[in-house]
């Protein structure tokens, strides 16, 4: 991971605050709006807003015309109300003049066919034609608004998540793999070409991995991925380039999307000074919360530990959802504070305002459909004025993890693809499944990647890490012997940087730290089936396994095809799990586990439907169910929300959520 | 809608028959065949074919050379046996050199793929080319049989139902829009192009909306609807004026497919001289009866209350079901007396021979491959002798309805569409559920569009107009004040014209007309859930909405989210359900309002299976029963299909008919 | 069906052996790593591997430029080692250089989109520059390697699969078109064409059946499938002829792929030396032994009762299945014995050694991932004894059946297309449950085209077949009046040989045979509904049908429409079902029936998890339980497998075998 540059950060945005606003579009409204809008602001505690995001043929409405009055005169409103400006690149959504004029703009996707203007995002990362308007207009924008006094932050484009299998992304495909392999040779090594007799005589027989009549070739595959991600990279760093030449003082973000398969967010992070991310969690979801803690764990990680700011999120419903139900009363105040919990230091929404007319005009906003006396709008004042009242003892603080949760986009690109035998057991899967499993227990968790220094961690978990490079797998090693405990999950270590299976099906020194001896089958489970092991029941995957005898603990499988076979293995500290044990089995090994590394709950004796979070001085306890509940505290707190003493336990109303602090400290 | 035109009419076609027979495609059999077939026809009491339907190529086997001698003989042979004959123009399948030579007439959709000759209808409605084609065989044609004696009525096309992406299309669609909007502003603005940058600055930058990365201008995918109705239509009037021309009084139609998303009915039925539908119930639904009598309802609305056609049906299989069954003995004639029941003076197949080649050779017919002593034809001859002995008390009478149903295909073509909420609560599944209810009611029920005169009903539903223009919305509301009562379903009212939502998500002069204060949120329910109100339970749907507090009625959620809220409203003459209850339920309730508005069935105490309907001074009983079923009947009546004399009491058989008439008429 | 051609033959292969080893990818790995290869082959038992089935771009890595010193290598290192080769032309998978020069060489799929370079099989059939570099390559092969003393057999292409709707292949279509039908009216009657307006003028207007609107044309359809089996038959016949020219002594094969859809493998196999076929049925289907069966007595009957080869099949997991396991503890063997004592004279896997990269790392090897030391490699080393063990009296040995199944492709591509009332009931399904039957009936089946001599059977059955050429009714009818048994199942003799529906919907002689006067309706079954009969219930079909009273024996429908109806007809030794009895009511009524013709199984009182088959003078005894289990065997055994001497009885392990010839003739 490349080192974080030095330079500005958010805390340079919030200034002890918690951002508080959202993604505004005003160019939908007529002037008079913004008036209502601003009073509507200031009445919620709205401190910053989005502006710009899809503003760009407004911005130039013809090749090289501009158009800067309106967004001069907004700025200035804002500025005016202290409203501060988070000011996109409007580069996610060219305008129809640039795909008319120039095609080669335009993306085609695996099959040929063209993406056309009409929706969003229809612009090829490997079009120079589409690189050079692009900085045309954020150079522009830049210029003009890079003094303005209400400029806080720079986001970039929006939810980069294009990719482009046409003749001009063949073209930069080769020279990105030139870049990799040096030389033929080398590639149709790494590719394995030998196979299917696809063996390379020039550069300029290598596709993007287009239609076929039958199986691609993975590692061509795997290598379109890091290549898409990296031009997608190169859109974002030109512009951010850009932006910082005018304004070296002001940070740079660009938006992802929660655990978004197409970009290396651990890559991308290191090129921005802010880490943000749009959380949508599904109300209807039983297990939506735990799906929050893990995108803010995981972003949270990204931003080094440090704050991180939520850039979108919803009121309720989303538009795109199959049962698409608002936020019951309380859930948006209770999974926005889970956010600030998590160490966001911004919640913001998309949108404002809700959009009458486009194809979003079903997403939710703050200030809905039903307006200022609508439900939505009500609560958004209320987590408005909570969020006032934390940011002096909650905001630029930080959240302690002993456990770290590994995770790598390289894996997952490996994995998920035509012919494995684990789709069911895909990725994203058996991480949820370890992440909840470890919320359920109560453990603090970050993310790291399979080579970070994982040293002060006392333990890592590896749910899939199915491509392990050699230096990760020195890294797991060292980390053992350096006294850390580790637990992994079947499918790790598969796998090498070229996809290339390992030896024995699984890397030698893995399977040495663990006790296998021999990897005879994988045992994939048809959905619906579990295997009876020792003490409870795996689900998803089962495996042959021959151990070698040196591993202190073993759970076997019992009856079937693997009776007798060892299930779990636990060497020392290193500990294998060749299935995936049911939620409540998988938490409490976990537990376990997590126990005799000296890893300790948030808090003893939480309810199952409490989540605990100490983030610096302040202990959040957040309520996720329906029906009251006591939670005990042990000695005497104040609550930041209410004010209130708490002595030996406090009650959670219904997605109640209380902040406690030291009694002592509390008269700050 | 336009005013119909004043001329011909269907019955200057039927003069006092019932239309009975079906399309006839001769040219695929030999010449003495031809004369087998007029013999069954005289012997099924077959008065009426069509013909020509997909001739074309044999027409014009090379462009511009006919070959009309085999027609001659056809026409001569069928009118020489007391044959009517419906003359097709063939243009829905163009012959296989028109797409050969010109390969713009052939359309492409909206992944850019064309579609080849080989099927039928590989026709763009925005060709040229094609269009000059089909104005050249359609002269042809009139010119030749337009004093033709055997000629009764013109058939255009078959089935109009194409789209187009391609270039010509998109020529084609600027100027629609141009004729719409007039500049790029009044576009710009009906679209809601300030969301996503996707502002239009000349008029050649706009597209058809083809494939596109993510989700779509709405507005666009609406105005694409209606230019592709408007399109079709365009070559159904060229084909039409052209034989008008011809022939003046000759009437002309084009069938229609039932509840069919691609036309605008009410607009192309102003067009027709004889509305006409194609109707294909599955024999296997349950629901297959009303479904039947939905579409009869809707067909005779379009016939402006009139006599209209089924201009095809299937004695059995049509080839393209997934479990293909054929009619039960007697469901033919059961389903063919309904459509007469409810206003048709035509039952026609498709088609009269079944052919024994091409992609509908396992479509019956009424010569199915089992010939004349098949069970389907022995059935088709019984239903001719019925309907020759109906004729002369039935033909040309028309039925009174005291409730109409609202539907309008801009409302269906806004509302389906990507990323709504309401992917479940379609326009069709809510439709039908209220239309059922009324059916199961005994109503007798017409549609209406929204903008028409509403104020010879005493009861409008609504089971769901998402787009209301503000004529439609002063429309209903002065029906109410007018003394009418209005039921609504909810998701009424959202959009404007432009499919821009309304303040409030609700257009407020309704919610002022039911009571509604604020519509919170749209909580929409998942497949097989439902929600508790007091009395019964709600599908679908459910909303969290704000009384005023002057509805007079109301019936509230219980329980979840929304204990307490209203589930239906009722203040004055105006209703409105946020929920769709039960069948039962709704069933219950919309009889219990109509009730209210003095609207009674057509008989007290109809069994369930059993429909009545009033046509002229015929009292149809059907019972849609394989179990024998006694009706109270009272006074005393004959039965015009048996000429028995009824007192009291009729007993229908499985399938049974009986079409009473008081017994003092009887003697006609 | 063609003749067989004299020459060479799979004994000629053999030589008393029974062939055993599998596809062997050498250009994978390092030379260093073959030498590990053949010790291990030596190990196991492997006599014979296949090479060279994807080895273009290594042969040919510049167009014209051979490297055939690494094939030099290998082969001499095989030869030294006692390891017959069978060598393939690599003309599966183009070079990516031959796309990249030659874009005509790539195939076009229905929509118009093309298949790329970078899995395999990207060649279109008709391409002139595909087959010409294909000619060169398969030339230069046989020049270099025809004297080789490593080579036994010539393994063309491989899993011919592809086809093409491109502009070459229209051109090529016509010209097909022509041979067969000489005249354009031909054509057009044959094709029915007079349907929808598809009447065609010239040549050039004929095209593949490119998308359309709605329905094809099934007769062009289905002539595109016939079309496209003699395109790869060429592609086929052109390479065999090249090498038989250097190698008139070597017999020539192609892998078929089991029950595929694509090729017509009747006449397919007359133009093979040797008939060789890939076996993949799923370790976890519950009837994956009787899919072996099936496919292994298809096989046997295309190779004229002869020995024949499995060219694949897995140890295991093969990477496509949604659920891919491996196979159980001795699963591998018993269905490789299986597959010899159903006439198999070569058991070989793809592939020797499993590859670490590529679309296929996960198909398991006969050393896979897991090594020498590996569960799959131990038990292939058993294998491989076991086969050592049987050959001496097994190799080139028959099998006697007085039962056939008839198949053909024809039927099947006609059968099975869009707008058919028999989805539910297409032919594979029906054809899989009657084989079944007569497998669990423990009769020994061979399977025969509808046009072949029958008369050596007994008893003869027809699951389905739905197109029936004079030609094959006549042989039907003359095999029952010679003295055959016929059993057929519905939706046979349906259509002609253009796919024309005979009058009546069925041939009007087989209905005399059966005793049918009218076919009046089909009643297709929903799934999961089935129809009582009177002793049984019937599955997937029923018909409405009227006898005509000649049938001796009737088994009527028992309720519902049907009720009364025939559901089964019996005259003399003709049979007609007309719906698909359940499994063991269709087991026991062809067991009944085939005991009437006098057929016998192969033994009495087997358990039914118990296959035995006759083959030659030994009788198998297959345990396809996991529970041992005693079989009765009068008289006195020897177990060639064992040595063993077996009186009266004999136990099966789990999955276990034996293999018994007389005791007498022990001594061999």
């Amino acid at each position: 991971m490349p080192e974080p540059r030095p330079g500005p950060g958010l805390g340079d945005v919030t200034r002890g605050r918690i951002l508080f606003g959202g993604d505004y579009n005003p160019e939908q409204w007529p002037e008079e709006t913004w008036h209502d809008d601003v009073r509507l602001m200031k009445d919620a505690g709205v401190n910053s807003v989005t502006v710009g995001v899809f503003s760009w043929a407004r911005l130039e409405p013809r090749p090289g015309e501009y158009d800067f009055g309106w967004l001069d005169r907004l700025l200035g409103l804002l500025h005016d109300n202290g409203v501060g400006v988070v000011l996109a690149t409007p580069t996610a959504s060219p305008p129809p003049w640039l795909g008319r004029l120039y095609p080669d703009t335009l993306p085609v996707d695996e099959d040929g066919r063209i993406e056309w203007w009409g929706g969003r995002q229809h612009f090829s990362h490997s079009s120079a034609t589409y690189r050079h308007h692009a900085a045309a207009i954020t150079e522009a924008l830049a210029a003009r608004y890079g003094g303005h006094p209400a400029l806080t932050l720079w986001h970039i484009n929006n939810e980069y998540c294009t990719y482009d299998y046409g003749d001009e992304a063949a073209a930069r495909f080769r020279g990105w793999l030139r870049d990799r392999y040096g030389t033929l040779d080398a590639l149709n090594t790494a590719w394995g070409t030998a196979f299917w007799s696809q063996g390379y005589g020039a550069w300029e027989e290598i596709l993007p991995p287009r239609r076929a009549h039958y199986l691609k070739n993975p590692t061509q595959v795997l290598d379109f991925r890091r290549f898409t991600s990296d031009m997608l990279l190169e859109c974002y760093t030109a512009e951010r380039d850009i932006v910082r030449r005018h304004t070296p003082h002001i940070p740079v973000t660009t938006n992802f999307m929660p655990l978004w398969f197409g970009q290396d967010a651990w890559r991308w992070a290191g090129e921005e000074d802010v880490v943000s991310v749009d959380l949508y969690p599904d109300p209807r979801d039983p297990y939506g919360a735990q799906e929050g803690a893990l995108v803010q764990d995981m972003t949270r990680s990204q931003a080094r530990g440090g704050p991180w700011m939520v850039m979108e999120q919803a009121t309720g419903s989303v538009g795109w959802r199959d049962v698409d139900q608002p936020k019951p009363r309380g859930l948006n105040r209770l999974w926005s504070l889970q956010a600030v919990a998590r160490g966001a230091d911004a919640v913001c929404y998309f949108q404002w305002r809700q959009s009458r007319q486009g194809a979003e005009k079903f997403h939710s906003a703050m200030v809905g459909h039903a307006g200022e006396h609508g439900r939505a709008f009500q609560e958004v004042k209320q987590l408005g004025a909570d969020l006032a009242t934390l940011a002096p003892r909650v905001s630029g603080t930080g959240i302690e993890a002993d456990v770290a949760v590994l995770h790598d986009w390289h894996s997952w690109w490996a994995g998920t693809q035509e012919a494995r035998p684990f789709d069911r057991a895909d990725l994203p899967v058996v991480l949820r499944a370890w992440h909840r499993a470890l919320w359920e227990a109560h453990l603090t968790t970050d993310f790291a990647h399979p080579e970070h220094d994982l040293s002060r961690y006392r333990l890592v978990v590896v749910p899939q890490l199915y491509l392990l490079t050699d230096t990760a797998i020195d890294n797991l090693l060292a980390y053992v012997r350096g006294g850390g405990t580790l637990v992994c999950g079947f499918l790790t270590g598969v796998a090498d940087e070229d996809d290339r299976v390992r030896p024995g099906g699984m890397d030698a020194r893995l399977r040495e730290l663990f006790g296998i001896r021999t990897l005879h089958e994988w045992w994939p489970l048809p959905a619906g089936e579990t295997v009876q092991c020792d003490g409870f029941r795996g689900t998803l995957w089962s495996e042959e396994l021959e151990a070698d005898g040196t591993a202190g603990e073993t759970v076997p499988y019992k009856g079937g095809e693997l009776d007798g076979l060892p299930a779990v293995l636990g060497k020392g500290r290193a500990w294998y799990l060749s299935t995936l044990p049911e939620p409540e089995a998988l938490r409490d090994l976990l537990a376990g586990i997590a126990d005799g590394a000296g890893v300790r709950p948030v808090l003893d004796g939480l309810p199952a439907q409490v989540e605990a979070v100490r983030r610096g001085d302040a202990l959040f306890l957040l309520n996720h169910g329906r029906d009251e509940i006591a939670v005990d505290v042990p000695g005497t707190h104040r609550d930041l929300l209410t004010g209130a003493t708490v002595g030996g336990s406090v009650v959670l109303g219904r997605y109640g959520v209380a902040v406690l602090t030291s009694a002592a400290s509390g008269a700050s």
